[in-house]
């Protein structure tokens, strides 16, 4: 691995990709050569928003590997969210362990961590920014299920506007050849077009998954929230377009791959889950073992490298209020700049 | 064990309560020989209702065997109640573990869960309904204490209208020969007379402790709670008769056994603590041993049987509110059914 | 050790100081060689008010010696504050475990504890009163980076008058020859002269940090809290006096240690966390290895000595309404009595 942190995937080389995904597949066969690892290890999961699920599947990671855990999982049930900055207590905290997971409302919180930490950060979701666990999860998924990454037609429902893992989904499958995607969901919520420009993704559209089921290898199916839509009105005449059912389900391929980043509400019809093309509930198992090898890998390399952030310039500061930035000022500006693309908040990524 | 989960103490045979026990009592003589029986293997306790002993008792048993906890402890504080259904919930934390712990304010909750389970399921308490690793832990109480689970005259004082634990104890005890039970209560807060004749036990009654006390070989205490009275000056007028105090102990057999499943809130006089017949702390101690016993063996022996459930006929449905269903409702309905008796609710055991 | 209980740093005796502190330095030379140590033993952490810090700083110790934890972090958020009294969640937690450190708002609860567990107890602070493994960390931390624990000049900033570890620090302080105290605050924050008489602590009086901070070999920086001020404007216009940023740092030694229990409020400026000066973050560290020593001397010698408490004279009672007798009666008083020195609640020790 050519850096400490785990912030965002496009940090790492397609080759830790490989790396994490191979390794992952090798804990899954074999998972007790692996079970006393990280003995005498600690992973703190500090989770300054509840997700109860995405905490135990790291939580139980850490322990297949024999590893334990410090943390806490509300911050209206910690001391440390009154009073206490981020700083202090990833400074503190990363002094009693050996890796740290940090879940964060505010966007770039997890880079911002990553200044701050003794130890390996990892990023299991910072506000509506990045949760590279997930991706990681949906493309070991695919590979167990599908054989491969490429050459994959992969519809996408839901709320394609505002899903995070929909979007780092497309951003990684789009380094796979051949892979191409159909978006599945109302004009109001489809992709933002500057993803699809950054991506150079094969897209089409379809206003309706019953339309195009029969053609995919991959559907990815996300939540639509209710308040997305126009009114009530216009959520209620439009959801039954979007729910995947049995009977739509007739009108797939025998191969195809039903995943969804969980929880559901109602998309998915209970129906499908004895369907064996849905693969939702293995999905979030195999998150375990993704999770294992990137723990593993991110403790026992001890990469030392890490992403470059250039100082701001006068005056540059990122307006996004969602900034963690925002909150904690203190942190300072820190800036981004691929090669021809614009200035970026180093945590955020909003242009400057 | 012939079934791969415990939901209900009667779903197990006698065999394997005995089993239960003499693992249990192996455990307790020697704990140090199977401190790393489950090492690498997880528990997951799912606590819908706070009940933070009998969790910690739990996480006790499984870490004294060498294994790790996940989990919650408050829905409150977990994002798993809101929105999430228990099924999905079910089948990913699963997913993640080797046996699970569900405790649940909804009656029949846990036999639900043991369907989506992909591990192995153990009831910490579903509602007023059962709560089998209690009765489980008085049985070892009393083996441990009295030397025998027969021919003994058991005083059960208290709330035993509503008391899940005294119904379970009775229904468990009644299967040993010999046993006789004093009913120590108000005659609005006896037993219901259908548990009398389901289990055939041999009943006496008794309005107040002072009067029977002296005949007991076992005194199984219980909370009576205030609102159960008619009137807060019915409660002050009777409470009294039935606190257990030093100058009640005077009157008791020297080897009589009190148990209680606590907490306790004032019907035990703490003065009555150090009286060596009072056994309710090692009670609570015993309890760990036990719970060690029942993970121990349905993780390591993996029993595929499972309980009957037969569908539901056309309309049949449960029409108790506390029942799992009535917040759940796409779990379905489904009945048990023994030898001529009534078909009833498969989950909370209510007659259809 | 010649106690069993962790409760009061003066139960120990100087020796006992010594031994705990070579332990902490030779697990922090080489923590691999005590990894495995507490192997099978269960640390329980009740913690009734939350201080996420203090108890993922035991937890982790206990981790790092091979054990595991039990617990609850917060009361609103547990079963056991509700109904269920100290003397029964204590008899029946330490019936789990092997070792207990408890968090509780009241003064002497720690002590009332320790009469009631079946096992060792640490406190981890009882309301104002104590918090013996803060000041073991801080002696830990001054022999780590001045080499010695004598002859040197400490300066105490802050609130001195409520700030319960720098009562302690004086006490412990003044055992070892040749320590002068630099007192910073307002003469309304000042220490009570109790203490000065108690301790025969050298002591000097100085009304800026600026004015004497070049004097200091350590500085030892607390809150102050802006609710002790007299008025709002009052604490505006004192609080930049103590508050300690890089200009001030300018006027210190080249080897001053500076000190901070945590969290900071602004008291620090955050520009002095990177002076090479600033110790408190190491400090925060070095306290998980003093508690995996004290934790490891405790359980593995079983120390059976006890302070002893004398019974309480006709009519004699606390009056103190933080007391844990206060709150929970039943405890009983009880007495210490020093040669010469006035009767004092064994609990939270205000004189009679």
């Amino acid at each position: 691995m050519n850096v400490r942190d785990l912030i965002d995937l496009g940090d790492f080389t397609l080759d830790d990709w490989h790396k994490i995904l191979y390794l992952a597949e090798d804990i899954y066969q074999d998972p007790m050569r692996y079970s006393s690892a990280l003995h005498g290890k600690i992973l703190a999961t500090l989770f300054y928003e509840p997700s109860t699920r995405t905490q135990m599947s790291f939580q139980a990671a850490m322990m297949r590997l024999g590893g334990q855990n410090i943390g806490f999982k509300n911050p209206s049930s910690s001391s440390i969210s009154k009073g206490e900055n981020l700083k202090d207590t990833i400074r503190i905290v990363s002094g009693y362990s050996d890796i740290l997971v940090i879940r964060h409302p505010k966007e770039g919180s997890a880079r911002a961590a990553s200044l701050f930490s003794a130890c390996p950060v990892i990023n299991a979701g910072d506000g509506g920014h990045l949760h590279p666990t997930q991706t990681l999860t949906d493309l070991f998924t695919l590979r167990r299920v599908k054989g491969r990454l490429q050459n994959l037609r992969i519809g996408l429902c839901g709320d394609l506007k505002y899903g995070r893992t929909v979007h780092s989904l497309i951003r990684a499958m789009s380094r796979f050849p051949g892979n191409r995607f159909t978006l599945i969901s109302t004009p109001e919520l489809t992709l933002p077009d500057y993803l699809v420009k950054e991506t150079g993704a094969q897209i089409e559209r379809c206003d309706s998954l019953e339309a195009c089921i029969g053609d995919l290898d991959v559907l990815y199916m996300t939540r639509i929230q209710q308040e997305r839509f126009a009114s009530k009105e216009e959520y209620a005449r439009q959801k039954g377009v979007y729910i995947l059912d049995a009977e739509k389900m007739r009108l797939a391929k025998p191969d195809l791959a039903v995943l969804h980043p969980l929880p559901r509400i109602d998309e998915i019809d209970r129906a499908v889950d004895d369907d064996p093309r849905a693969v939702y509930f293995r999905q979030a198992e195999y998150g375990m073992y993704v999770r294992m090898a990137i723990i593993l890998l991110l403790v026992t390399e001890q990469p030392d490298g890490a992403v470059t952030l250039l100082p701001a310039r006068e005056g540059e500061h990122c307006a996004n209020p969602s900034c963690i930035l925002e909150a904690e000022p203190y942190i300072g500006q820190k800036v981004l700049e691929e090669d021809g693309g614009p200035r970026r908040c180093a945590f955020c990524e909003h242009a400057l």
